[in-house]
């Protein structure tokens, strides 16, 4: 059996911004040499999350719309007393921040319209990173 | 270490429906002869879903009123100006498309009212297909 | 490669609570002699879910204020006619049971604050659990 990490380091530069990750994703399990297991793509943040779908300019902009009316970053929440950021919290915590994908043949596996993205609810932040780990053999 | 795959081709007849898989995920168990590990179940698919919950014909239902008040199939998404289905990848991208199960002692481990249902959100389709993926010894 | 099963007893006081697991999840990791692997944080339960984020007081109400915005308890749910508890289901399926982190170097890896916890939604319940596994070597 095979563990194998990598971090990719994610600058934002918007409030809400979707960050494309595939390639870097998809690079890190060539990097590992595991043939078969699976891919763990983490974000270790709160305030931001993964998800998986297609890379159309459009939905990218629906996709920040809706996760933003649902959170309602202008409201008067409680952890607001103390942060300004409980939107980007409450999208985090029911979002996710672990997205799990197979590995076979020592590929990635994906749908045709999954790529990968990094989910900013509270940029823009210099020194997002989410890690990589592929665990197989 | 052993890693198996199992694929389950799947048919859809609505646009929204849900449909239930626990059988088939529990057999690719079986099939794996793994013992202790993990299962993933993953919808390759950005306009589908994997949920775990009860297979009850009201619940099922509720479930699909709400996922439509959430992603709203009517509204004029950006999406929409090249396909017809933002609807369907709002649900995929925030509702996800894997989950992951513990296998013990040769079994899935799951709750009582925890069945396995892949989500449709731009159906019918023909050729939905779920990756059942065990990992373990 | 090492498989480590453990569960955590848990009872809730609510009907709607934010029960925070963190640090007997991080008791698995250590006592699993797991020293890189992933950390499989899964309910078998319905209507509960699994989050990871900061335990503030107000953050935690907020979250439990979004989720029953969200699921509408006292809303006529189909399932309700058997029932009283469609709305935990809803979460339960929409947010998910079951959350995965790396553990690298023996220790669980997670943000600053990223707690772990149960999402009870139809309680008080005195027998809810959660099953942390390690997989890895």
């Amino acid at each position: 059996m095979k563990v194998y990490f990598e971090e990719i380091p994610v600058s934002t530069n918007k409030r809400f911004e979707l960050i494309d990750i595939t390639d870097k994703v998809e690079e890190a399990v060539r990097n590992s040499n595991i043939r078969n297991g699976i891919c763990l793509v983490f974000a270790p943040h709160a305030t931001a999350a993964i998800v998986a779908n297609e890379h159309e300019r459009g939905l990218m902009e629906d996709i920040l719309t809706k996760i933003q009316e649902i959170v309602q970053p202008e409201r008067n929440w409680k952890h607001n007393l103390i942060d300004d950021n409980a939107h980007a919290h409450l999208g985090g915590a029911l979002i996710g921040a672990d997205r799990v994908f197979p590995v076979k043949d020592g590929e990635l596996v994906r749908g045709t319209w999954q790529n990968i993205f990094l989910v900013e609810m509270d940029g823009p932040r210099s020194r997002r990173h989410v890690i990589v780990e592929v665990l197989g053999e």
